[in-house]
């Protein structure tokens, strides 16, 4: 393994509250990572915050972003500035006896970094080709491949995971002891992303049937 | 209604790439405020973006988020600074012939604006209770009610829904006319958020059913 074990505390990344949910565990943050669908990307663009959604794929110690090169936030990352990426998996409502004491059960990772543009074509079809790969996997060797024009035609970048943070908080409510005996209900509702029935479009033919690692994908979906 | 029916257009809330998937409808940006559980906040703090993930609720022409005044985020907004809050609910993977037109179908809004403290108990009571009414309606009356101790140990933070856009991606892939014919599954995977069955904490008395409001609610989130 040549990946670093942890990522590196500094002052922005130093977990503050509740940090008995924090990990920079480098297992904990890629599982994360590797789960999700969509991104959330912070940058500053003339003094605005802005926060975007966006897909993406994590390879070893990066994680890949791409789009059309005059979308604003793909601009924007790609002279390099300071940005934040956060990934958010939603696990359970938490149902406590006091209004106050509701709660999410959730994973997330948060990392701090500048964005580097990625120009190598090279680089650029792996970072697209892991993007398909990181929704379906499989995919990426099904579907037509990136044309040289395509890959020219997109700006990729790369985040490093390097600096940040992952939050993990499972369990039931945390109440007053006094609220115990209240008559409320309490406890926790999972949360899980499920797939449904896969729509093909007007143009795939009869007898084409959905590929087995789209089933599987689905499969792992259902599962949670 | 005394709700304006469209989002101020500014330089930074313009839609730029893909207007036709955006809008500033305000029915359209608060059908997505109300559906969506979780929200990420972007602000910045000594030059570095933040983009944090928080519960919160939509009342009328804002939006509140509440948590322990010694949380970084909150106490950053509260001293009233631009911010970015965003919501994405997720609902179909696309899946192309070519690697380079996957997508996914998304509902999100992007707001732009200056958090204000909300410092006045009434509206702090009203503040939190919406957040427990907006992921569980009914609970905020079933739920042991704030007390004023609590209320003054909480930070609350008003966002306003005045500026900024929604986006919409609905629908199949969009392929290259030479793609159409590769034998290659292309189409829409239907995502959804689905509750499991609920799990009561080891105090709830065995005589002790789930409320019909919680029910109500899972039944929602399971129909999608």
């Amino acid at each position: 393994m040549s990946e670093p074990e942890a990522l590196a505390v500094s002052d922005r990344s130093r977990l503050r509250r509740k940090r008995q949910r924090g990990s920079y565990d480098r297992r904990v943050v890629d599982a994360i990572l590797d789960e999700g669908l969509v991104c959330h990307v912070g940058f500053v663009d003339h003094g605005t915050p802005f926060v975007l959604p966006t897909a993406y794929a994590r390879v070893g110690d990066v994680v890949y972003l791409h789009g059309a090169p005059g979308n604003h936030m793909l601009s924007t990352l790609a002279a390099g500035c300071p940005a934040c990426l956060t990934v958010t998996l939603l696990d359970a409502l938490v149902l406590s006896r006091a209004a106050m004491h509701h709660s999410m059960n959730y994973r997330s990772v948060v990392l701090f970094g500048s964005t580097t543009p990625v120009l190598d074509p090279e680089e650029k079809r792996v970072a697209v080709t892991a993007v398909v790969e990181h929704v379906v996997p499989g995919r990426g060797l099904d579907a037509r491949a990136p044309t040289p024009q395509e890959l020219r035609a997109t700006a990729v970048v790369s985040f490093p995971i390097v600096e940040g943070s992952a939050k993990v908080r499972t369990g039931g409510p945390v109440e007053e002891p006094a609220d115990l005996s209240l008559p409320v209900w309490a406890g926790e509702v999972p949360l899980r992303l499920v797939a449904g029935t896969p729509v093909p479009d007007a143009d795939v033919p009869a007898g084409l049937a959905e590929p087995d690692y789209l089933r599987s994908r689905l499969d792992r979906l259902a599962a949670g």
